[in-house]
């Protein structure tokens, strides 16, 4: 795979051939490319959390075109956007909804960008509902072939661009006020908070006190699983830098009926 | 990946090792192969949703060899196959039960047909429950490398290849009775109608009534989801040509109890 | 794809970015090589079924580099192994846990091997948990551009490395005694017996009795599913020479509620 590199984020799942058949569109417009699947299980339509997964996944991934598709505005009037990165330029591709725009800040923020809505490349009939194959895949698939962002839609200023609120968790008097922001195959609960303001909150081993959903259960900072006894709720800093709970051996999500948006209360305990 | 293209379909899942497996097998027989996975998360048995995707999705894909493995009868009497289309040159794999000839017919039909069943490049020891591996992979790996029909297999003639029977909707009398066909990740139910079929029936925006189980509802016909209230029923033509239901911003399959093979019936209704 | 072959096994799942993020550490490390998903389904944390699975599918691929990570104890004292095979020069890559033996068992045994943790390819910072990522990834990566064993690690007796303890089935005076092992996506049950040990038990079409959870039931060897009737049970040697139940058209393991681990025993019947 020494061609040209396109990763590939969505909430297409891997049960039906929403995946394949991007993959077959790029395929027949950059035949040299590889293609990474960076993540298909981004919960349906949920924007927030396929905006967190590029954004802390990106740097992994050489520089390439990067296509990220979570899209429940499809067919309706939001923009379709290709922006190249200041630093690295790195190309993303994806709706205008806020998806792409955490990740682009992490490499000095948008350095152009076009709407590629009615992009030359696009494949005709548009369907209404599956802008992955028909827009988004064809301006992909061009991009790492080498074609100019000017030549493949019209320019706007980044300013222009949809933003999403992400929550900031907040640490005062003792308290990490934070919210869950997702769960993983292993039932982790990704907060907010990031791995600074854990260790500003508490050292390793040092207990805690969880509050959620009007219970409250100890836990500890623990530097990773095995930290703890089988079974044992704990907070760490995961592999991304941010704060999240695990359960040794078993899932917090489970433990905690954590969805997605909860709030949370992480406090000092006397041991 | 510049080398020849194998496309691959089945009902194996991503769980476990079959899919994998598979692609070790095809590097092994064909090392410059690129294999693109058009799904596997067709369900287990269901040739006729492993049919409709595949005649569906095939022209979205380079031409190449097209691997699809959906097997309720392997190790039993039924034959295993490699054909081509009349146009395209598209060369297909699988059991002989119906599972290719939908998609072929879109090229063409079958210019040439053999029975790969004793292959020479077949896998041995055989196994008698994963031919997908023994038998298929082999043979579509042999034919990525440029290996003729005529030497991987015994000729048969078209007419004795084993056809399924695939449901119609009907339109008559301001009535449109169908078929629910699939489910997808987001809970939209494709029907057996297609979108010509529902521009009669409807002009966008029409209100209508489904009838499904002793149940009638309203629903809308709309271009998009978004075009509806969220949490409103519509119908849409969808991505493939066909008439869909869905709702916005949630699941139809889960408000309809919707399964493959059930009746239902649209009308139209006064707004 | 014809750049060196890596193969990857992990409880990550398809969900999360786990798998996507580690396939872009490779490209990094490797832009050539070629990765193939062997399988990423394994019950999370089930050390025990990735090495079953690793130990059975491995020789269906091409040799190569072969990444395997189920690591319920990442982040604590467990070693981070390299290894190269005696026969085919096979290199497996993953945790200290038994994990890797059984497949290299296969090939001769262990040649080489050196222990990882600390090596000059592992990203900075070291995350305490995603080594997958962090550390086993790049040494897959150094390996398949060629890396020595010895310029990736500090070297280990085999003798050193930890094994798990597999079952086995028992067969005497006409029973089989043995446990479940693993549930496919077919709900098809694998035994720890083989088949020869079923043949040895029941000629093809034999009636037989299963014992489990403190209910008989009836059921048959077979050659195939196809073999029996629908809905019918049946013991059957799998893909990979093991005894497993299946039912046909159905799942054995919904209708035995079988988990790994739990033992059963068959019985020879009068018809």
């Amino acid at each position: 795979m020494d061609g040209p590199l396109v990763s590939f984020l969505s909430d297409y799942g891997h049960g039906d051939e929403f995946v394949g058949v991007c993959h077959g569109v790029i395929a027949r417009g950059a035949p040299g490319a590889c293609v990474i699947d960076l993540a298909h299980g981004i919960p349906p339509q949920d924007v927030r959390a396929g905006a967190v997964v590029l954004r802390d996944a990106l740097g992994y991934l050489p520089a390439g075109v990067h296509l990220a598709v979570v899209d429940p505005g499809v067919g309706g009037a939001r923009r379709a956007l290709a922006l190249r990165t200041a630093t690295q330029e790195r190309v993303l591709v994806g709706p205008d909804n806020g998806l792409l725009l955490p990740a682009a800040e992490r490499f000095g923020g948008v350095a152009e960008v076009v709407d590629v809505g009615d992009s030359p490349v696009r494949l005709e009939p548009l369907s209404q509902t599956f802008h992955g194959r028909d827009v988004f895949a064809p301006v992909a698939a061009a991009l790492a072939r080498g074609a100019a962002l000017a030549a493949l839609g019209t320019p706007l200023a980044a300013a222009e661009l949809v933003r999403l609120e992400l929550t900031e968790a907040e640490l005062h008097d003792g308290e990490l006020r934070a919210h869950f922001v997702r769960v993983d195959r292993f039932g982790n609960v990704v907060l907010d908070a990031t791995g600074e303001q854990l260790a500003q909150l508490a050292r390793l081993g040092s207990p805690l006190a969880l509050e959620h959903a009007d219970a409250v259960r100890p836990l500890r900072a623990a530097g990773t699983f095995a930290d703890v006894a089988a079974g044992e709720l704990l907070v760490y800093e995961d592999a991304w830098g941010w704060a999240a709970l695990a359960v040794n051996g078993g899932s917090a999500a489970a433990l905690l009926g954590a969805s997605p948006g909860h709030a949370a209360v992480l406090r000092r305990r006397q041991s």
